[in-house]
């Protein structure tokens, strides 16, 4: 950690600050510069928080060297970490993984219908909404239970793994019951009582990145749900907020790359969530490919204009049967199978 | 609700369409453009979400006319509302309310101490978090009950209500019964099983903006908490998450005019984590009051550089003390009074 | 263009503003809603500004239907437009163009050393900046005049068209003599006396980004060069700036399919100041190729560490070469050539 | 400069660079870390650009300690700049400086009559645009030099000095000869060949800050200026952009306090641009007030619905001469005057 001092800063403040250092451990080298003075600070900083070294006046700034998370860092971790969700692995460098199925549960009838097309189009997983985020309390809240049993039902009749966001730790028994990968949606990628709750289960949990999360922020709950005991964690990104107003949200695919040098977790894309437009999915979903990503979420409704939710960025089956052939070819183009 | 057709819509399917709005109870007025058509509806669209209506192919675009908002709106609720906590009134034309302590409840003695300092200070309210959202796993998370223990003698000893940040739905006893205002964090704004828990409580609620949250969206946050039977809410604004870097965040002062021009709701800033340092809280508080903000709510430390969380951001309550001068003859300036 | 009316608007005002867009030439109804009134006008809006009509206190809202851009609109021009750069041509379905260089010219023998190996690598075209905007004045600016002859040579003795980036509409002759393909960079997206000026010569333009570019405003810039006579033009996206701190900038991959509805216009991508790091530029690369991008601009130097701008995110020959194989395959699997 | 090091770096290259910096007159102290190693180089490095070191692979990362500007550098300068815009005083510690006026002059009869309006307003100096950056070549472009002829009389009339922005460098003796303050707008910011350009006379420069410039890149543009010969600069705020959409842009108010710290220039507030609504015109006034700004520029119309540009962030001449009555208060209250 590198701590600048303000040149005026009184030399037992100072003095201070470097026993205080030292003190935790931690060995101090001081360089006088022109404008400012420098502490260099060499050990374990994870614990301190730059935040509060800058509550003292004489703290011009101070500079993280060493990134503050350790479960999660690929330093430490070589290895691709390869995620197994009840069979389908996900992550490591061959296989990539496809997740299909429509944004809401909408009854039995349904998700069985669906889960039987993405199945024939080539998915490996189903996802389903059973408890739906919504802006407004008036729109469509989900199905709740009822619907996570439909899913379960669809996931065992197909034998497709299911995929669900947990939207509260109340719920934690059922979906740890019935759901083979819980889902932690965007808009609770920081409710840390909700990540140190998945923490403690036995599946594994999909984190989707939040809309305004750097990636730091998103490893660091990363580390929240692995330092509570869960290592099998898959980062999805799902766009973020940007100024531009044609799409949803801005895919950021940079966050492949810089996630597998940084960490050794798996990185899936949800092309659906970050353009919001069923047009733009195809080639979101194929440049996910192309950029290294460990595999692609996509919203699939039969009927998108009758779908309860999202349906203005939902492909009907044959689009994502046609989708993952393409997929497959630039799959294999980047050394890599669908 | 204003619905633009791409031109080449078979007339089948803008007849469905037209039945469909029909049979909503909605009145159809169909426009015919040079490139577009335009469906005009008339009616109660609360129910309706622009984007299911985008799902269908044949639509080009949809535009919402009226507020999704209801119970926040001020069109329906022309006088503003005034929430009581504990006593102390938030809102309305005159007084300007001003919460002040510690970012962390660090222990009795201390919490004590600060509520005293705050309140010789000209505080209305005490703020202290027992239950800490922090980016790490690795820092210090709160004391927990205990601390909003010592933060409830704080504010018996004091006569002060006191503010604390709740961040799981499972404490909502403990904070219906010791907490006068229930804060809901940045990052929970859109944790909405926490809002409608929140919803169902007796004690008025403190609704912070999410970082990067449209000022719709926020209002829909308090429409939540309103539909779930609470009518007492109160909006934070904390700034917002930009590509400027020598600010924690960017403090969005025209929420103050918008938020009173659109809702009945008291709004409140937050000079303190707007900007994350404390030599700019004195120069954003003034502004907030200038700019008709109902309250004030600053971090407040005997020894910042000692705090366990966000020293960086906290005044000395010498400090706070000339602040509330300042922001005093700012007030009577506007009309009002601190 | 909509126009949403406050209900309590003077009927004398509502009939003013009707007649006042009749003598306009355009066609007007009235939808009577429940809380707003609502004019729908038909006819040629383009003339029309949505923030002039905003000036009456009357008038909620003003939604543009039709695009503001006509001369780039796809609606009007059905056919990809392929762009000539000295016989090197770009867009249209099959082939993508690749253009490869150093971020500055530093002299003739390090710019013809490099064109040669970019041209061995497989690129279409060369670039090279002669007047380099930089950040800070203290910086290298460029060879200027020198360094364009530099640039020529170098084209001359490889047959590479050279692109390179103007920054003042008095350089205007020269850039028409000495270059085949005229930049206008990222922070000058909207000096619309440069886009006029550029809309005057017979050499085609590359219009990039701006930092915090809306896709219509991006349009609208290609708009104004075509306004002034130049048809030529090709988008280049650069990143748009965003909170995340890892890239130097947020590359938007949808604005690919995005502008190729919208617009007839080639697209190419630049993800070297996109991520402003090389060890993301080839996954960028890719993923821009399987996106359906016309064409990738790259920086290459031979010793990056020694560049004399932009270091960091230059690619070194092999590693050029390496990238444009693994591109050929990606397009291959798109059904495109590189 | 602080450089850090990873940890694998060849003994030959630490060494190398070792060597490099000392070359350049540095003092250089190496820090050996855990998963680091660590640079501390002291001297001037403001001729060194971060991403240059950078390019070298085994450099992680380069963080600058001391600030990038010298001669907007309130470190070296720590008196506060006062610019003398034709006999009026913008800047120090007591007059704030009010300018006025229309977006765009629409004739000599109408910047006069608002030049009158204005000046009994209470207005200290005339804005109006004769050169306009419009978004859509469709839109009014403004009257050029014949409208900064109308500016000029309009100015001599009422004794007003007046601002005007330019566009391009070769209307440089003409802004010269004509205005009193020459407006560098947020789209040229970066345009350096004209920041060059009004560097070389001896008018004063308005510098409004870029829609997505740091406050650092903004700062450097000032520096341009100062570099090229021109000290007289005056920052201007005018809101950047971010994603929310209630607003045309978010007015940073942080920049007052931030700039008055770090450099010795004024800084003027444009609430027009910042909100693009006249409804919030005046709040946002009253907070630049109290939030230090030593300026307000205010765009007024006698006619805001029949302007020929941005009615609708125009104040009518009765409302600006009440915020100015307004703003007064304010200013007292902070112990200033306007």
């Amino acid at each position: 950690m590198i701590i600048t001092l303000k040149k005026n800063a009184p030399q037992t403040e100072v003095e201070r600050l470097h026993q205080m250092f030292e003190d935790e451990g931690l060995q101090v080298t001081l360089i006088k510069g022109v404008d400012f003075n420098v502490f260099g600070l060499v050990g374990d900083t994870s614990h301190l928080d730059e935040r509060d070294i800058k509550a003292n006046i004489w703290v011009e700034n101070v500079q993280r060297v060493s990134a503050p998370y350790k479960l999660a860092n690929r330093m430490f971790h070589p290895k691709d970490t390869i995620v197994d969700v009840a069979g389908v692995k996900v992550g490591g460098q061959e296989k990539i993984t496809v997740i299909g199925g429509p944004c809401s549960v909408e009854g039995k009838e349904q998700i069985c219908r669906i889960a039987q097309a993405v199945k024939e189009g080539g998915a490996d997983m189903l996802r389903g909404g059973a408890y739906k985020p919504r802006t407004s309390p008036y729109a469509f809240q989900g199905l709740g239970y009822e619907g996570l049993m439909d899913l379960a039902a669809a996931g065992k009749m197909t034998g497709l793994p299911v995929v669900s966001e947990i939207m509260s730790a109340d719920k934690i028994d059922e979906f740890e019951e019935y759901v083979d990968l819980v889902q932690i949606g965007a808009r609770n990628m920081q409710n840390f009582d909700l990540l140190k709750a998945v923490g403690h289960i036995h599946k594994p949990v999909l984190l989707k990145r939040g809309m305004s999360a750097t990636i730091e922020d998103w490893i660091m709950s990363a580390e929240y749900i692995m330092a509570s005991g869960n290592p099998n964690v898959i980062f999805c990104e799902r766009g973020i907020r940007t100024f531009e107003k044609y799409t949803r949200n801005t895919m950021d695919l940079a966050v492949v790359p810089i996630l597998k040098e940084r960490t050794h977790l798996p990185v899936i894309i949800d092309p659906s969530h970050a353009t919001g437009d069923w047009k733009l999915i195809e080639p979101m979903a194929l440049a996910a490919v192309a950029a290294g990503a460990d595999g692609l979420i996509i919203e699939v409704h039969d009927e998108p204009e009758k779908a309860w939710s999202d349906g203005a960025q939902s492909l009907k089956p044959e689009k994502f049967a046609q989708l993952i052939e393409k997929a497959a070819l630039v799959a294999a183009a980047v050394g890599r199978k669908l």
